[in-house]
């Protein structure tokens, strides 16, 4: 596969570019590409600008209201809930963590839910956010589109839902944790179908309960969760509190954001922060997790295991071979955007890593 | 297997003497008591009365203080961190919940952490207490032994580390989950060796990172994580929540409370509560749940699978059916719980039973 390296301010540029063409106030635009550009940089690159032409699919089709009125409808000390009133989810969600950083600042910790939100990008771009701030994120999010029975059935009730956490460490990376309560994510299965491969046992069920290796045939099955009916009840506790509870969208409810580019989705995501500071001496906390970093990464490995990763370790490596080489990006998705840039008018991505 | 069925105040009154012959205070040994028995009628019972000879022995070894003076150490509007000064953990959690729940009265949601807490029984518990009060509950616990490696690794630098919640319905049973983030508990390696019975591969690995079948060897191997890599990030996450931030004990510092009797264990577990009535009205999430709840349960299966599963149900199937038909106990725990007595020299649970 040819890979383009592409400069992180580059994509930035061009991103933000796209989302002006379609009308979004340029604030707006630059952080949407920021959040967007950074889950690149990560190595989330199936939540980067790959999603840039289903995002402006969907603000084309007035699904995606491009200039909201983002407000609290409900708050307390220590928390809140978010109207996104159908924006950009990275817009949203932006604001509901900023606002739990203030609330977790006076009171120690906060909590605070989005409803008519969308699609956002990586959960572990919010749960990392609270850190430059001395404080730890927890972030849970409904998925945007069911794609999991509940453990036994067949009907896609519940999504992906994902949970992501954040935690600061002092001279080692942050612990980032974020992942689906599914055993894969779809874009793995849709992955594997581009590169003509089987999945492995595990990840897909079909119709009768059975594997289901064709990632061709996605369609007639559903993901697994994790540790089965574990997985099933954390998907369903997930849902209910960055769903259910500040009153988006959950279970049947739920709009299939790469299917439906018009519904009004009401996404829902939640994030809880807390101050380090309420807990004690900051320094101390981030020593002990130092420490307990090095003992596992220390740790007697398994025979034929050439290194024991911590949650985040991975993309903390990427994102500095990233922004020093360059976003790897395949040529099609290259070409791709090179023909979007020409149907927005907008500078071409080549251009702009030029520039 | 021989059957005995004990009705719940019949067991109340009895661990209540237990406790209260070793010289724990009368209403110590009461609320203990309480949450022994509901564990055992609720259907847990690898955390109810079989944990008495082991808490009896920590106690007569000086391992557990009977007199603590559980204290606030840190605190804000939103959150706590309370001492338990190695007392009972049932005491010191209970008490945390307690401070939770009134701070969330307040200031809407609320984190309370413990440190040096001890073994507190199943996490459900806790995590179900806020629902009288129109409120959801989270519980995060470092676990009382370390059995699981990091993924990829032989130390076993990390517990089963629990997650629980607790979410309140309207007319259905609440949504409870108490999961492990290994595949299966330690209390099941131990179940299936006392009947003999091979452990299904996934359960456990051996040092060559090979499944462990066998439970006679459970010593020579590990359990595994849920959902591979993801059970370790997440039980590491539960970890640093629960332990690390509160100050209390977490990787190597953790104590195997069922080989050292004697050792403070410094147990750390953490509580987030949140107030419905501070996101609208607690009625319609209520009914949001029970819709849900409906909608997952009358949803299509899959072929073979007569019902679909609530997390949570099936424990209140079995607290009510114990409520009325006494707590099922094989005639050897029954046994050994005679003999107790004898040594003890409190009311037999015979006679308990006959009161």
């Amino acid at each position: 596969m040819n890979v383009r390296h592409v400069p992180h301010e580059a994509l930035c540029r061009f991103i933000e570019a796209a989302f002006v063409s379609q009308g979004l106030p340029v604030a707006d635009a630059a952080q949407v590409a920021a959040l967007m550009a950074e889950a690149d940089l990560q190595g989330s690159d199936g939540h980067g600008v790959i999603r840039l032409p289903q995002y402006l699919k969907r603000l084309r089709a007035g699904g995606i209201n491009k200039q909201p009125e983002i407000r609290i409808v409900h708050e307390r000390a220590a928390m809140a809930v978010v109207d996104g009133d159908n924006g950009m989810g990275h817009l949203v969600v932006s604001r509901a963590v900023d606002i739990a950083i203030e609330k977790a600042r006076s009171v120690g910790v906060a909590w605070v839910g989005t409803r008519h939100s969308n699609h956002a990008g990586p959960a572990s771009l919010y749960a990392r956010r609270p850190l430059q701030h001395n404080m730890l994120g927890l972030y849970f999010a409904v998925g945007s589109a069911n794609h999991m029975p509940p453990w036994g059935g067949m009907e896609m009730l519940l999504s992906t839902n994902p949970i992501a956490a954040g935690i600061p460490a002092g001279d080692e990376p942050a612990v980032i944790l974020d992942m689906a309560t599914t055993v894969t994510a779809y874009g793995k299965v849709k992955a594997k179908a581009t590169r003509g491969e089987q999945m492995p046992t595990g990840w897909m069920v079909d119709r009768e309960g059975k594997p289901l290796l064709d990632p061709n045939r996605a369609s007639e099955g559903f993901l697994l969760p994790i540790g089965q009916h574990k997985g099933y009840g954390l998907a369903l506790i997930i849902g209910l509190l960055a769903g259910t509870l500040g009153g988006a969208a959950m279970g049947r409810d739920v709009i299939d954001f790469n299917a439906d580019h018009v519904s009004v989705t009401n996404t829902g995501q939640a994030i809880l922060v807390i101050d380090l500071a309420a807990f004690g001496d900051p320094a101390h906390f981030r020593q002990q997790v130092d420490r307990l970093v090095r003992d596992i990464r220390g740790s007697e490995r398994l025979p034929g295991v050439e290194r024991i990763w911590l949650p985040g370790e991975q993309s903390h490596e990427k994102r500095g071979r990233n922004a020093k080489l360059g976003i790897p990006m395949s040529s099609a998705l290259f070409g791709e955007l090179e023909t979007l840039a020409a149907e927005l008018g907008i500078t071409s991505l080549t251009d702009e890593v030029a520039a």
